[in-house]
């Protein structure tokens, strides 16, 4: 057909990419479907030469993508305890603190971070007076870590002391363990930064009456199946991390039989059983260290693409990789869009803060937000948003899980593997649910909602992997 | 325009009802939009008729079923305690049972309905052995009659004896009673028509344990807020029906703490407890009565023609509706379309059965069943099918209910108030989601699925309410 046959049909326009062109030809009476398209990594020519390089190794990338994806499928957590850092968490240290996100000096720690490091400090009785614990925090006395290089994994500011009690979670396939402290509540808690006496005495009983309560009926459990408890949350309107109103209730359903059976008294019982019905979120702290142990399994595989952590300290946002082991790929932190409680606006916001995004990396959080429409109504945004965000992380993983499947979505399995070549070729950023904590020390949570990681993070790490 | 001159240009036709005609523009290449139409009422004079009759007096009826609407909205059923049914229910006799749907014969019981009225004797201790039990059954010594008629609803064959315990739900804000038993759980149970030793031992220990320890620890609540738990419920990923996962949870979380209050000792607590976690369907004998005493709230208006109870006996189906009272409106009990356990076919069924149709009723149950994709697994059909249930309910019912929301249909009201008009007007029958019984006597569940009311229910409805 000559050209001036086909301009004198009724023409049907397919436009891919720029939409200026697409709205030139409706103005003109032409039909025009448009195809969402960018240039690969976003037209970059270096990370375009780096994507080229892993292709010339696609064979090594895919078998280390599918070893790593099969150890995280094949990971089976349980909760078997309920420990002291000191005693439990490895290479843990009598003046150590660890924290969220990837490593960070107290100079440079945020608003928040700095408030759970003075709380940390007066919980473990180091100093008396938050002016003496900043000073203590200052002089170089107190060895900071992150949750990550330890086996841990910490909500918001992340902070683990030597005598705090924390969940032991156990990968019965592979042998690895995760550990995360005890999760404290809403409001004004140590991970958001606040360390009143109220903040204080909190965590002393949680230490002293509530974690060797249900050290003693998770013992008599044989263990929990957390892998079980997650599949069914997200049946039940969960998503694991901003949402863990079922995964609290289920987690109750089956220690309070447990509970019973042991040596407690029944003042004791009662008073931990109200605290965990008291609290929606309580079970954050175990579907964090699952998702770390899940993710752990997968270990060093050389050449692997796949993400095996996402973190924030507050100040900075670092995420590691398959293949390259335990390197941090950092960039500044974003902040968070969202919703705040009465009273707060962005301006009293830090910036993005928490190990918590390790529920993303699994596969669930802001990955599973299509199994939890109502939580929309703490983050903001409508009920198709929270399946367009699930709809669109398939783009940027490797599989889908088939333990944990979406109803909404007719049982599909939540995307899972974030895979580094995807993000930058696609320029789709991971979604993430957050809560957002006050900028100042002392103060503590003021909101929650979504946030992306910085772009930085994945080209570095494409960068790296293509040496 | 001519006529002409309109078939000179592109047609873009709209058809309204009759497919076959859109089909054969098609065929011709013609653009065809089509709308899914019938005629109101089917076309049936008589009804039309009816409906015109209802028109007349439009401002009576639009006053009468505002004013049902609004008792409805207003009633708050709480959980006050658990009592003996023949203590507490209104005219409950000594040699009486209770049972689901429209008033029977014993000659005319279906097989479940027999198998449970044989247990229920034997329960009762009124005769040894079942050949015994169906001997007294049959000989008029014992007065059959409706649950419905006694404040009450059981779910399945729903008998109720006089020493059964009982639920007692309290609508706060209108004053009305409620009742139902408590449920034995899935599988061989007296309510799908079971009635081997095992199950009656189990009705045993729910009469002498669980019951008196269940009406301590509610005591010691001041009631529990049922409107509350089903607001919950829905943003679980339950729908108060085939699907109380959530809502046995939430219930589990209030009761723990207070169980630990009473004076019973730890084993019957633990016991109690073991046996509410073993069952994720508790919570229906909870949902059921709730939605009775929202229902019964309403009572009888004269001209609303909002159906107040959907109702079934394993033979008969029933309905009541506001403008006529306590009347029941019968015709024969439908097949339920749905998944049968391993081992059992359709050929196994009995007709559907139940009181569990007042979930429907109320607006919840098959009517919220996009709050609950998960069910699928459980009825047949997939998430897609979930959400076009509900929305198709919106187009027989009178309005929304603000207090239980939908998070996947962005939060918008559970379809509630099922209107005869409308279901006439639009040949639209309501959904239920039910269970499946053995059609013989002793055996029990065998499935799960969705049913439908007969169509005559709604038209002798309409024609006596336009008398």
């Amino acid at each position: 057909m000559g050209i001036n046959e086909l301009f004198q049909q009724e023409l049907a326009v397919i436009n891919v990419g720029i939409p200026p062109f697409a709205a030139d030809l409706r103005r003109q009476g032409c039909r025009v479907v448009e195809v969402e398209w960018t240039p690969p990594a976003g037209g970059d020519s270096e990370l375009l030469h780096a994507l080229d390089r892993l292709s010339a190794v696609q064979e090594q990338v895919e078998a280390g993508n599918k070893l790593a994806w099969q150890r995280m499928s094949e990971a089976q957590p349980f909760l078997e305890g309920v420990g002291t850092a000191l005693a439990v968490i490895p290479g843990m240290g009598e003046r150590m603190l660890l924290h969220a996100g990837p490593p960070i000096t107290w100079e440079r720690m945020s608003g928040p971070l700095r408030g759970a490091v003075i709380g940390a400090i007066l919980y473990e009785g180091w100093v008396d007076g938050a002016a003496e614990a900043e000073q203590l925090a200052a002089s170089g006395a107190i060895e900071f870590a992150p949750c990550h290089e330890h086996n841990s994994v910490g909500p918001m500011a992340g902070v683990v002391s030597p005598s705090m009690p924390v969940f032991i979670v156990h990968n019965r396939t592979h042998g690895n363990y995760a550990y995360c402290t005890l999760n404290e509540g809403l409001g004004k808690v140590l991970r958001y930064g606040a360390y009143s006496a109220e903040v204080l005495e909190r965590l002393k009983w949680l230490e002293h009456e509530l974690a060797p309560t249900l050290h003693a009926a998770v013992q008599l459990s044989g263990g929990i199946d957390l892998r079980s408890i997650l599949a069914q949350m997200l049946h039940m309107g969960d998503e694991g991390h901003n949402r863990n109103k079922a995964g609290t209730s289920l987690l109750l359903r089956v220690l309070a039989p447990l509970l019973l059976q042991t040596e407690a008294a029944r003042g004791v019982i009662s008073r931990c059983l109200n605290f965990i019905n008291g609290n929606d979120h309580f079970f954050l702290n175990l579907s964090m260290p699952a998702c770390k142990a899940v993710l752990d399994a997968a270990g060093h595989v050389p050449y692997s693409t796949l993400v095996t952590a996402m973190s924030r300290n507050g100040t900075d946002f670092g995420i590691r990789v398959c293949g390259t082991g335990e390197h941090w790929f950092t960039a500044p932190a974003l902040p968070v869009e969202g919703l705040y409680f009465p009273g707060y606006s962005a301006k009293d916001a830090n910036l993005d803060i928490g190990d918590s995004a390790i529920t993303e990396t699994a596969g669930i959080g802001g990955f599973a937000m299509a199994a939890a429409p109502a939580i929309v109504q703490f983050v903001g945004g409508s009920a198709a948003d929270a399946l367009e965000y699930s709809n669109l992380m398939y783009q940027i993983t490797y599989g889908e899980n088939a333990l944990c499947t979406i109803p909404a979505l007719n049982f599909r399995g939540t995307p899972t593997g974030i895979d580094v070549r995807k993000v930058v070729e696609t320029g789709i950023l991971p979604n993430i649910n957050t809560g957002i904590a006050h900028k100042k020390p002392g103060i503590g949570q003021v909101g929650a909602g979504l946030v992306k990681p910085p772009w930085a993070c994945f080209t570095q790490a494409l960068l790296e992997l293509a040496q």
